[in-house]
């Protein structure tokens, strides 16, 4: 981009007009892979289904491409819009409504925290909602919480970018701030990276290991930082992943928290599927809890962990909501006060989602007139959840090329998919990679959504794409199918 | 701030250790008086009163620092909760359940457009509600408008950020990009141009011309953007006018409109209070209907405008729902697809927000079974606001130094205070400019918050508040009161 200082630029009514070569470098570069090309593509062809149903070799889009479980007929758990309901219409907590006596309750309780769900809140949220997440903390790792380390957020992406926009510093300072990355990630890490013109360095996760993170990867993706000049802000883990659909083990955690606390790097530990596990055996430790047993937070120089959670994921899927909230841990309350101030140019997160993530953290408890029915909602989500990641892994597994790790948690397979160099020129042809093709190809010829690894990073050479496992039982075989004969297709037009 | 570009920097943990020394200089140097540090003092007075309500000199703390209608009891519209409740929980839909029928109706629109509230939408928002605001554009203006120009935001602010940040470019890449902004204005302009590190312009709002807008004063400040080298990429326009309360006249309007498309400068335009009209035989006109009327679209350089509104003000008050859009004319689709991507970084706005937009935008119509209802309780909300409007003006100007005036629209009063120079040295003693000395005095004698005019920038020597005259009739007389009683006080202490 040239420099554009004289006194005429700055005059030139050209140069104050909003054009694509007149936006923000930053906010152009910026990329997000899991609503890009493939997902605008998915949407012409949903419209074409809608005006001409058969002029597609498919009846429907299925969009495998974002953890939407709503979007694909997963139910919202009763007890969370009982509650959200009437909070938002006090009339239905007259006796005569037909709803349940404990949201009704529930609902009493956040309303006399607030004269009404149309006021702005706190910046930080309602106390009444931060102390259930303080004590859900305390539940989850035996260690209590502050309710002043608690903000409130417009799900966890809207968390994840206060804190990045806080912390991450203009190069024009002196100074090149980058933050760690798994890779493969979940873009809004690269993107907001891009955006605040920061460095993304990446540490790569062992797909040979089941995505493991060792403290190898690590430590040599901290000297690449150094030997770049960079200053790294923080070092982001997904646990469990996505889109890699691991759960860390606790080895690997408390090597992390080590280097990290070592090196003065602050964890920034996405959490949002900690309520998706699946593997047998395994139960989710947050790094919080894996970091209070280490005593991180004792000392002069506390580890500095910031937790972000999300009520769009687990089994309540809630995602329009936008619901959600990070917890510090170890850090100054100058800086806290600063992410106050930057939470406070938004107002508040929304109120509704406010109300959605005390409903996550404090469900009916045994005893309750919702209990059992939540129970055996969350239950059937779960189990289903779980049938179907071992599913889709085993059926990936099948197919010639195809490689898949378990997915131990979260919402998705990551296969590695083995391309030939004819696929990769045919690509090129296209002026796409490899993946991308094979996944837009997949689109065009089934109907499903996929997002390719490019979209998340993998290693050189290799090719990947994500899948959620979201569609209903039924309609997941069915994605199964349509999946395998387009893969057999591909490779026998591009054999191996 | 000192360069630290040499590697044993990058190296240490204390430069990688989130301080508040380390933390992006943009984000601690932003400023958002309306939360600032006589907030702060309130909390901490509330807090005191909690404990102990006999300890200070008033019994309750008075927010008229933050336009939060419903936390000071203004009652929701029955309609937008009726309709938000059903689509939040289809159990309401049910017949045995006495919600009103068009609510439901309403209900099942958006539901036939969405899996459920739990889904993510389109990064722009339900195309149900979009159609419903375009519909409203037309009405209102009398020209049509196209869905995919309309974005829903998270209120008006997350939608002025995402504007922002998108066209304010690194000072990094040569230019020194800036916006236009009135002067006083709401300090989300000046603090996003701090955050983004850009130039805030200011043109002057004529005092003692009922802070009309000139045209000369709109020159003025682009002349002196020249001479500063900064490029405008937009001005800010405010109508109704926050904190100052006046309607733009026509001509104003026109002549704005005039000289921004002369010089390629977008408009932004403020429309939140588009509802909050009181003054005698005046409605309010947008930038949008009075652009058209110029046919200042058409052509090679058409006007380029942003509209900006909120579910927060009007009548509704619904802050907390965060529900808001923005609506583009005059930009390329390259432009509009960047933004896209900006909002897609969020996911989507939440769908409780979009739905109270909607609602808004599509009130019940005569013959509807809410109709009765929502004209009632809008006249009385209306009526209410304007009584207080008026005979809140007059209060103060009744005050020995004090002239404000009239609060045409929105929902402030802005007077000026002339204060002596021993207020000002006692101010100055205690750290502060002399009208935050006025109001943290104010706020320690009576309970009752009000911001300063420093935070919303005022013409030099100037003193100032803004006080919304938000609490109910009641209340609002014994604010006049104190406030009154108060201000007679401080005049004895420091005499003029």
């Amino acid at each position: 981009m040239e420099a554009a200082s004289s006194t005429f630029v700055a005059h030139s009514p050209d140069a104050s007009r909003i054009t694509l070569d007149t936006l923000n470098e930053h906010a152009k570069a910026a990329e997000y892979a899991v609503r890009g090309a493939i997902v605008a593509r998915s949407n012409e062809l949903r419209d074409q289904l809608a005006k001409d149903p058969s002029s597609l070799p498919f009846s429907e889009i299925i969009s495998c491409n974002i953890g939407n479980p709503q979007a694909l007929k997963q139910k919202p758990i009763s007890f969370v819009r009982d509650v959200v309901s009437c909070v938002i219409n006090e009339s239905l907590l007259d006796d005569s409504i037909p709803l349940p006596q404990d949201a009704k309750d529930r609902a009493r309780i956040y309303l006399s925290d607030t004269p009404s769900m149309g006021a702005y809140t706190e910046s930080k949220g309602l106390a009444s909602v931060r102390r259930e997440v303080a004590a859900f903390l305390e539940r989850r790792d035996g260690y209590p919480a502050d309710t002043e380390n608690i903000f409130l957020t417009n799900g966890a992406s809207a968390g994840v970018q206060l804190v990045m926009s806080t912390i991450m510093r203009d190069p024009a300072s002196g100074v090149r701030d980058g933050i760690m990355a798994p890779i493969p990630q979940y873009p809004i890490y690269s993107a907001l990276s891009t955006l605040l013109n920061g460095a993304l360095v990446p540490y790569y996760l062992d797909e040979s290991n089941a995505w493991a993170c060792s403290e190898q990867a690590i430590v040599s993706a901290m000297e690449v930082a150094e030997e770049q000049g960079v200053t790294l802000r923080g070092l982001v883990v997904i646990n469990p992943g996505n889109p890699t659909g691991q759960v860390l083990s606790r080895g690997d955690m408390e090597s992390l928290i080590r280097t990290c606390q070592a090196k003065g790097v602050a964890i920034m530990a996405d959490e949002v599927y900690q309520e998706n596990v699946y593997k047998e055996a395994t139960t989710f430790q947050s790094f919080r809890k894996v970091a209070f047993e280490m005593d991180a937070f004792e000392g002069d120089k506390p580890l500095q962990l910031a937790s972000f959670h999300s009520t769009s994921k687990g089994f309540l899927g809630e995602c329009g909501f936008r619901g959600g909230y990070f917890e510090l841990n170890g850090f100054d309350d100058e800086v806290s006060a600063v992410l106050y101030k930057m939470a406070s140019l938004g107002l508040c997160a929304n109120t509704a989602g406010q109300i959605v993530t005390g409903a996550m953290v404090n469900p009916p408890r045994e005893g309750d007139v919702s209990y059992t029915k939540y129970e055996a909602e969350k239950k059937a989500i779960l189990d289903s959840l779980k049938r179907r990641a071992v599913k889709l892994s085993a059926a990936l597994n099948q197919l010639e090329g195809m490689s898949c790790n378990s997915a131990d948690g979260a919402m998705y397979a990551f296969p590695q998919i083995q391309l030939s160099q004819a696929a990769v020129e045919e690509a090129a042809k296209h002026g796409m990679a490899a993946d991308a093709f094979y996944c837009m190809e997949l689109l065009n010829e089934t109907g499903v959504v996929v997002v390719p690894g490019s979209g998340f990073g993998q290693a050189f050479g290799t090719w990947h794409f994500r899948t959620t496992f979201l569609p209903p039982d039924e309609q997941m075989d069915s994605v199964i199918a349509s999946l395998g004969d387009y893969h057999d297709k591909f490779m026998a037009k591009f054999p191996l």
